[in-house]
């Protein structure tokens, strides 16, 4: 299935000069977002994987789906403040801005496989940040999935050690 | 299933007095996640439902799996200068504040039949303003589904035209 026609690019959004990759019009076709959710565990069918992460918002949309799927439990890594119980944090810099995560400390078991997931994979600063927290609590991120990457800002190279997958690339 | 036991209770929690019911802890184990969608599922099977809306972020982990096992679209409603489209928008007093949320204006065609879908219905005012963004664009709410109802509030009250869904109840 050819996904990138069901992505639409909106300029200048949220700053001047990005193209942004809008996924709502692919969620809004329910086949095409059940066939997205399915390619990708097509893709992590070999993994053996214990949890999820996601980042909000948009990493719920691709995270939630597939751990249900999966029958595997959702952790949701949320914006400094959003979460009620105790939790670490992680600042980082984005595309366009700064942003602290934060994950509760009793999300994760130490040792348990955690796979990443999140709508876009950018410079890789919002997934490295959501790494740095999960190790902090002793899991071990065994790869990162997303729906679309912008491969032309080599969000791969701080993700060295990771499988990445994506089921759309912008060269 | 008892959901209830894996809802976690956090007092003082956005404001003093406030005893909010934690969805994470319920999350976090995959088994009791999916149970609870397959719950929900259940007691829609008799209706018709062509998109399912869900308001950020804890709707999306409620309605985006919902809308993946139904084969259907999801569409996020958002905090105000998140989407990036056009936007309708609509603001809404909550249990503790006020906010203002925003859908897309492409994002529901005349007469199609919505599900919201939420973590939680409180005072109601959430899916009321949901509703009413739905109702704009023309799209017709035929039911509201929660994980957790605080029956209390009454939030029933304010959807009173509508089949309300809930797995567990404070009361």
């Amino acid at each position: 299935m050819d996904f990138k026609k069901h992505i639409r690019v909106i300029h200048d959004f949220p700053q001047p000069g990005i193209r942004f990759k809008d996924i709502t019009t692919l969620l809004q076709n329910g086949e095409v977002y059940k066939a997205a959710i399915k390619q990708l565990l097509e893709q992590l069918k070999e993994k053996e994987i214990d949890l999820i992460v996601g980042p909000e918002a948009r990493g719920f949309v691709v995270g939630a789906p597939l751990a249900y799927e999966m029958g595997i439990g959702f952790i949701p890594v949320r914006k400094k403040g959003k979460l009620p119980g105790e939790t670490i944090e992680e600042t980082y810099g984005l595309e366009y801005g700064k942003d602290t995560l934060s994950i509760h400390q009793d999300a994760i078991k130490p040792g348990q496989k955690i796979l990443i997931a999140d709508d876009l994979l950018a410079t890789g600063g919002t997934v490295a940040a959501t790494k740095r927290l999960v190790e902090k609590l002793q899991g071990e991120v065994v790869a990162a999935a997303f729906l679309i990457e912008l491969a032309y800002l080599q969000g791969r190279e701080q993700l060295k050690d990771l499988e990445v997958i994506s089921l759309v690339k912008y060269e």
